[in-house]
């Protein structure tokens, strides 16, 4: 390699010595309060299976459930291909610790051969001028896997308050790292939880589940590197303890690039 | 019982001897082109770890993979807690017909036990006069499963063409049944295939994987009974053979009942 490797790479590398099981270790630099930054860990989880011999395709949508707490150290996961079609592939994944029977993450994902089809995008990215001359975002907790990202929101203060949870922010790797598949998922548990949003402050909070849906393919990708993205966020609603979140993820230049959903488990 | 069971409750009905396994039949009165209505297959799903004797809560989040093709005739499906909380509680399902190795359908949810909490509704339900007045939307397809649901488009007829693959309706099931989470899940893959509506005709499209948020507890659907919902829906992008969808579901009270994603394989 000509160039040291990215410590999100290094985060979600997994070691292999039968195929069957994968092995990795929890990032001090991606760690959160008390347990790694879920990002990292859905991206791992994508990892495994984007790793495996069996694989075909490439990332349609990704689950990723977060069951239990991860602890600091070694993790093996598991990743296996459910059903393979013609042109899809189902899996299943889970991630374990130590002696604990019960899996910390679950997993599913749909691959698929990506074919040329009629095309559009409805979505398409709000006008805003950065990142350049906006302020980087200074998180009121210095978590490790918050000095990794460079966050410039465009329109105001994410703690502002106000009646709307919606965010817009540009979100880059720090360093800079061109978005691959595994980037995309983790940028899309990078946004601000938006109960954060609405009372103005930090408050507890859990991911408990994360869909991503891939809408831009590897091969745009790599053709046309993306180390600079725009990130939109809102909730439906707040209520029993828990609340959805909705983002969507475009390119600088304007290509969506996913869009994600998550619930999240919050004490208020 | 004092009235005969809904056909949406039949085909969804498991029996089970173990309590490991139950096993149910395909319904004629949902049937789709090829294969059973998502909808149902999907509500089948929720409905064997609501039944399951080790169940804590409700559900806060399910996602279903749609792996392969369900034949006429009866299915088996396994659902088991792999992790239980406090609060929460992670579920892992499969459904297996005849003696295929694969799972036709994989499925991971989020059950939890609600509380009480601040909360708040951001997405309010649009205001818009109906049903009654409104036509009954007549497919071109004549398909089991769509008569059994009574949709009445609210702004202008799903095949009308244009830049927009929003759609907004009143919707039912017929006859009308109160909405449980079951009912829910299917009404979360009642709406038309956005496909359809960008390109004004039905083309061949496979639903690959569904997720439902819950944002409305047990408890509320048993006090305030509904059986007419608002539905709205919309698609990101269209892109490589698969689109996505996002949809929202209202009780006719303007309770959000729940919020909806999906990946559309599309031939196109």
């Amino acid at each position: 390699m000509m160039t040291a490797e990215h410590p999100f790479d290094r985060a979600i590398a997994l070691h292999s010595e039968t195929g069957a099981e994968r092995t990795g270790h929890t990032s001090p630099d991606y760690w959160n309060a008390i347990s790694p930054f879920g990002g990292t860990t859905a991206a791992t989880m994508l990892q495994a299976m984007l790793e495996h011999p069996d694989r075909l395709g490439e990332p349609i949508s990704l689950t990723v459930n977060f069951a239990g707490a991860i602890k600091p150290g070694n993790f093996r996961v598991q990743a296996r291909p459910a059903r393979t079609g013609r042109s899809t592939q189902h899996w299943l994944a889970q991630l374990h610790q130590g002696d604990d029977p019960a899996p910390a993450i679950t997993a599913t994902a749909v691959f698929a051969l990506r074919r040329d089809t009629w095309s559009d995008t409805e979505s398409a990215m709000p006008s805003h001028a950065g990142p350049e001359g906006l302020e980087r975002y200074a998180p009121p907790m210095r978590l490790p896997f918050l000095e990794r990202y460079d966050i410039r929101y465009v329109d105001s203060h994410p703690f502002a308050g106000g009646a709307s949870s919606q965010t817009q922010c540009w979100i880059a790797d720090v360093p800079p790292r061109p978005l691959d598949a595994a980037g995309i998922v983790a940028h899309c548990d990078a946004y601000i939880p938006r109960i954060f949003v609405r009372r103005g402050r930090p408050t507890p909070i859990a991911t408990v589940t994360l869909t991503v849906n891939f809408h831009a393919d590897a091969a745009s990708l790599a053709e046309r590197p993306c180390t600079l993205a725009f990130a939109q966020a809102r909730a439906n609603a707040f209520r029993g303890g828990f609340h959805d979140q909705e983002g969507r993820l475009w390119a600088e230049d304007g290509r969506l690039l996913a869009t994600t959903h998550q619930m999240v488990w919050f004490k208020e």
